[in-house]
């Protein structure tokens, strides 16, 4: 597979520096190194200091390296990371990272962060691929709720790195209204009027719809948005033609890489597609201590 | 894919009930739930229940309702889990799970169970696989630290769910000293003499060697394991013969589902695949409230 | 001051299970107690029991009784709250849960769970003023951020308990640009421009301004609701005039209790008010043991 | 309200750095960014710094900046909070601090830093008015445990920058015997009995009693200090005639700012003031970017 | 060592339940357990259940049941503790517990459990010794703040099983100037003097002393309670004497259990001992499953 | 008791970095400043420096600095300690560290300090003894899990300076079936076997047993090592004679400072003390503010 044309726009992405990253970052630590590194402490001389290089082994684009800087810096604060490769470039073959510090720190740290840069490479990769699908396109892809528990916000940040965009980042950030809420709640006008009542000014709501006889209760029940799952081009071209506009539409559920410029020139505003997050594999990096 | 055959002996894989697991699943939720689970708590009528039924629908080892209920049970005691497929058998199209409650602690947790049940049971499945490649050998197959950051313990339990083998669990419960660790050390010997003198009574060494120069220089020291890295069919055969059973060997780099019975066929003691854990991919499973 | 009128209609309002008011619980109940009560342990005998009364001693809307109740569980879960009283119903001078339990655990619990019964039955009784104050109107009273560190989420569901509707929960769930971030971006438009690259599908823009010259820029620019401040009752049913539905309008700033009813009647959509949370005041609660 | 006569004698009060105080803080920013910062995320350019002045708006004592200071520490250890005014002076139309940092940094705890100044300094304000009503007289004035859930030691800290008194931390640190436990121990007698069995070296005993045949009775017992509840002025001035100085005294229940100054003239040694923290108000503080 | 005489009136001693001691517990079976029990895991059947019987081995108080109940719980909450023996009893060569439920939490707890209890025995063991020589005197024995790191209340608790007294529980119950504050407050009358502004109503202030001197300055500054240090039996009746039940008098510093009563007889009012704590040393006890 | 000789080879010993000790010295700090150091608050000229120092008093091995500089830099990062002995240095009525920092800091860290320090020099000063007793010999002497709750990493590392070795950290990290585990799965020989595939590849088995024909039977199963429980001299060196090499051999139970040397001369290659950790006792430090 080769480098990848065309080119995208890609905004710049920032990782956040929240909690809930520190934790997971922790935690990995934690379960990695538990009472203490045996063989670092058997072997590697007190006081010896490391210049570790990070290769990244297979094509793909870069993504992590602020997570990498994480991992170390838990380890330990005197480690630095000086990038060598840009988050979001493209390459393979290359080494894009000099670690530098106490040699302990940097062996402690290797494997936990070579995990975090493997991973989140392989979802911004993915995600690169699905954004050249749809250049020349006003349609958006989506990423989905289906991300490695505990690594949503890690997995998002590669997605906008690989120049897809995000959907609602958790249940609290955004009403989307599925089958089992709309059966709960008696149907698709009450649900939706329900919802309207419960958003605050810049929030909007979203359902889910199965038919086009679905697609006009939402929208008359003043859906803001309209979810199409698993409709098929036919289905995803009739919706279209039927909202004309009143409401934005998201194709979901069995797109995939190969069909999704097709979906996407159906003229629907977004498509979601889980397959970023959870089947994006992981890319190969090593880490050799010079 | 059909089923697999040959059928391999499974021993009884106990998922452990630790911080480290209750940590990961309340990281999860945390972050999908965030403030409130918006939607439901606006459809939803306050003390509704529901009895909802999780499906497998793609082919391959059930792996992960032990995770399933803690999520659930950690969203509201009150959601019972009934399994209705056995842990660890090999199936498809069928329900998994019964889950009965609160309505809305039945949706809160949905996609957080599914993600993880999802990925444990493509772990399982890939490591059922390599299993069975290995069947009528002595060989164990076994898996690395190459795991999801957060999910070791996890993913550990998956893979001998599926019938492989773990590696050591973290940097703490083994030594295994690797190139950069021999070079901090000044070489084999002085690292592996330095090693010994660190282990509990029932601990031993592991070292990597690449070379059968290595090899002998890692017996002479006193090592009990070693892991012959990238040496493919020719050069593992030849360590095999080089050692005549004064050391256990490890096969690893390089080896695939498609290559792995015929490394095990080198008389190799054990083969460990990162790709049981970093490339499994996910299984699908959907929830659908009855 | 008497019983309010005219009756408004409420949507039930549900406290939500989360980390966050756990933490919240645990906080207060360790800066409360500490090593441990002395007093208690001096003077109760080990194994009494007791039965108590919560009475609501000022007018007012009665709201926190599932905080009271997480409060006495976390002390001890052999504690029962009984109800005697609706959340959100209006009164004085009445008993409104019962509390049944170890004579420990009430004792220790108390003064935890009457200070936040007290505050947010504050909050509550406000926004129950607030929302009476719009009856008839289609306007919409909002609560700001301007809460009470680490009660967020406590605040905002009184606030709904009340009868007014919460605004976004922080800065995660909406994007809401102010004159910082306008000057940070360099103007309206390329702040409203790259705000909306970044939403998700159910999320929309909201925009500060000052003059009506600003209201235009950011309708131009894509802005979905518009943040009038500090405008005045001219200012507002200017706005109102010149954004013709075309963006919905949020009254801030300088708006009390007594000009919420003419600010409502200018038209605008919301209008937000940070006295709802930040000078509610506390009402007066006590427990006694019977 | 104009500047406050007389001058008081203030001691040094200094805000404890304590696990309890960053765990507010933590709480307070995690509730208020959630996953992150839309707005700023989208709007401010990465690496752009800003100077902002914290402005305080309304008359008052000055308190809090050493939590303005650990909130934005918080968020991100390179932003330098300069104090331009000093805490505990009184107040207004100034500026009261500087912030200096990265912008993204600055904005994210700019709501977080002035809710906490804004109720600190409505705590230290009206402890500052309590305190010069007594001056002249040899009584404290007493805060109470009816602080803020999570707030006990950041108000207790604002109650000293005031120049009031703290009375008791928590249930741990003093032995204070209610009617509460004064009916479960059997009475006055045996409850203070009991506790001087319990007290180490430097605690004393304080008792609540309601008359003066209670307040025989626990001089009798041993108390030390007595707390005489709701007496009037009348009363107040016949339990100190009766102690006689054999046990202290101090008056709760019923007092105000407006009739502190003749409580305090009875004699008693202390007078306790539950408003001080859980009806001080907020005082209006606003960030601004240069 | 027979068995102690003669009998000592003991009061009633509770554990607290606090999240200190929920905390101990939790790092305790976590540095323990780790990621698992490998050998429970792998030998004891799924589902196997065990009844186990707690026998102590060596002569003493036992102390340390509500512990072990909190470790097993912690572990399983289907595991049940029946005492025995009664918590603070005498004895040797019994079963004092007896522990049924899951036999994998049954082994999992154990050497955690028994580390707690024989501990915590020893404590009272040695308490319970300390408190025999002062039988008769008016002397209360007391504890001091070395205790073992993370065990404060744990150790204090045994104190008072063994039927000693605690002196304060830490930094903040208790104001006691030592040498150290004496010098930075410059002189005993300008640090106590500044010592009782702030104190709470209930709280009284101790100062150390070497001297007469010293202890006329102590008294004469208003001190309370005054700690004379390493001062022999000649000193102690000399401070006594000059005293003069003007302030209570602590003796610290060279005691011994052997020398106790002596020391007691002085007249001082209370001899405190770190030996109860940090030399207390640890009963032996065994868990036999049955 | 003097300097001891002869003298012993020591491997350097390592304090690893972990969660576990950070969480120690917090819990450890919390439950003794809780709320504030009210003496050091009151009494210590806000701003102050100090320097101090910390003396040995009694003679034995110094270990704990490294957990003294973690304590002090948890009340303070401004807190510096310089090491004026070496860790793990034999001594007494010596300066071993100076304090430097605010004067508050080093005052509130001073107990917690000297805590963790004497109880590690207790620990390391009776391993040395220990590891002297049986210099000449090739046996082992190592630890067990009979460690103060929460103090296991910190009292192996103390174990290590001393001069003895560690057995495994915890359940997780090596299988040491014991008579329980023997009898849950039914005998020595399931035991083991069942044991044997749950190894990762440098892990081994070890098991306990009580007579020859039991090591007999665990050594035909395939178990490494075998603990002989309780055996006595003669009974050691009738194991050494059966077992002729083809395990290792642990000695249990009943062994003392006094008889160690004796036990190392059967021959055994390990003997285990619990005493070590559960009765060492605590050295003598003080700390002085000059």
């Amino acid at each position: 597979m080769s480098t990848p044309a065309p080119a995208i726009a890609l905004a710049p992405a920032l990782l956040p520096d929240t909690e809930a990253i520190s934790a997971i970052v922790r935690l990995a630590l934690a379960e990695d190194v538990g009472r203490s590194d045996l063989t670092t402490e058997a072997t590697v001389p007190p006081g010896a200091r490391a210049v570790a290089e990070i290769r990244q082994k297979q094509e793909g684009v870069l993504c992590g390296l602020p997570v990498v800087e994480r991992v170390f810096r838990a380890v330990d604060p005197a480690v630095q990371v000086l990038a060598l490769a840009e988050e979001g470039s493209w390459g393979a073959g290359r080494v894009v990272a000099r670690i530098v510090g106490p040699a302990c720190a940097v062996l402690i740290g290797e494997r936990t962060a070579l995990n975090f840069l493997g991973r989140l490479s392989g979802v911004a990769t993915m995600s690169r691929r699905a954004a050249q699908r749809v250049v020349g396109t006003s349609t958006r892809v989506l990423d989905t709720r289906k991300t490695t528990p505990g690594h949503r916000a890690l997995e998002k940040y590669a997605v906008r790195v690989g120049g897809c965009s995000n959907h609602r980042g958790g249940l609290d950030d955004g009403i989307l209204i599925k089958e089992n809420h709309i059966r709960a709640a008696g149907g698709i006008t009450s649900a939706v009027s329900a919802a309207l009542r419960r958003t605050a000014p810049m929030q909007q709501v979203e359902v889910e719809v199965t038919t086009l006889a679905e697609l006009d209760e939402a929208i008359a029940a003043g859906a803001h948005v309209v979810l199409v799952d698993n409709a098929g081009l036919e289905g995803l071209r009739a919706a279209v033609a039927r909202a004309a506009g009143r409401v934005r539409l998201e194709a979901s559920g069995g797109v995939t890489l190969a069909t999704l410029a097709e979906v996407a020139r159906t003229g629907v505003d977004y498509v979601s597609l889980g397959a970023l997050t959870h089947s994006a594999g992981s890319l190969d990096f090593s880490l050799i201590v010079l």
